[in-house]
């Protein structure tokens, strides 16, 4: 039996993968899914992904316990207790903590993935483990895999279609299929492996990032197989999965 | 001065670089832009394509001395005169014809690119010549440049993608900036460009091709810098250029 392994370039081409009945991991390196996965890496007990700030906003209301977290324009909303920085989300803050997380890609990818069977969160962080879990269920299920980029406001973009080649290095083998999107990614992966760091510096995302002082959370976000973990979105919340 | 260097992945997004008022190279390796490359540096006169084949057999009832020319699911339709492999288009055969074509993709680029200021054709068989041309008008006249890939049935091809970046590779320099996309293309091409035609032969597209049995298309087409041409359309056909 053999599995096809495709990637979709945008958040809202999800709900193609959806529809094609894939597993899914959703993917945006910056910052919102190596965001949740160090989040969880650090003990935190679930991040629920919301679209708006209101919806967040409304969310907390009800439980004051949650910490409200997110951004807008790569920045914290006013009177949210985190941004999107994955080096906010130390054990301290966040072990045991239920998160309430509004970006503008990520989430949106998240929620365009409702409806999906598995969905799962992948970072460069996760890279391996992530590939792992998912070619574990596909394979029983006999499903396929979508890698969904989120990009960024609607648009295609670098660091997401390179962390899609990264996952995808992971999931090459005897029994899968690359797509020609897949094999693209994988392509543009390999060219910059060695130097990954360098080649995410590229993208007009992470000059936006460097320009509002977040140059940091692009280097920690860079590190390959960080975590050992392979986060489950279950269309309320992503928890650290088995 | 700088100019941008993007690059869109689908014909149909040829309408959004229309909207831009980007400088256009339309990309179809397999088959479509060889072809038409291969056709003009053979002598043809000039290539009109179209969308359909009513259109095309009515544009050869008005004028019988054109050559009726083109392919649906990869294969000549009844009565044509030539399909869509470069490899027909010989100076015997096409020199100071006119030639109607009608491909699946390919003309589709080009019909979505009317009302662009400047459409150029490429492939790898002219993308230097392609990319030089563009380059020389698009800074002259100060305006972006967007390789439009045409994809495979409305959807992403590998070898169009390589081929972008195969021609984005030679617009690089001080002048020019390139989208996530460009780069994306770039880095795509660079990890193949030392074994073109395997990278090529990766592509979905081409394993369909290599069991209709073109597979010296392919091998063909992956000829890089054959021809020193910038072909041109001007909105009813494609000429040689300058």
């Amino acid at each position: 039996m053999s599995i096809n392994i495709t990637t979709e370039f945008l958040a809202k081409d999800a709900i193609r993968a959806v529809r094609r009945g894939d597993l899914i991991i959703i993917v945006d390196v910056l910052r919102c899914t190596s965001t949740i996965v160090t989040a969880l890496a650090n003990g935190a007990k679930g991040i629920i992904p919301v679209k708006s700030l209101r919806e967040a906003r409304r969310i907390h209301s009800e439980n004051p316990g949650y910490l409200l977290a997110g951004e807008r324009g790569g920045l914290k909303p006013p009177g949210f207790d985190l941004g999107n920085s994955p080096l906010e989300y130390t054990r301290e803050k966040v072990s045991g903590k239920t998160i309430i997380l509004t970006t503008t890609s990520g989430t949106k990818a998240l929620e365009n993935s409702k409806g999906a069977r598995h969905v799962l969160v992948g970072s460069f962080l996760n890279a391996s483990a992530v590939a792992r879990e998912a070619l574990s269920i596909a394979l029983g299920e006999g499903i396929d895999i979508c890698v969904v980029q989120s990009g960024t406001n609607g648009r295609f973009s670098l660091e997401d279609f390179i962390c899609a080649g990264a996952i995808i290095s992971n999931l090459i083998g005897a029994h899968v299929r690359l797509s020609d999107s897949a094999r693209a990614a994988y392509l543009g992966y390999k060219r910059v492996e060695n130097n990954l760091y360098a080649g995410i510096m590229e993208s007009e995302h992470s000059r936006r990032l460097v320009e509002l002082g977040f140059v940091g959370d692009i280097k920690f976000s860079c590190q390959m197989n960080l975590f050992p973990l392979a986060p489950l979105y279950d269309g309320r919340a992503v928890v650290a999965g088995r």
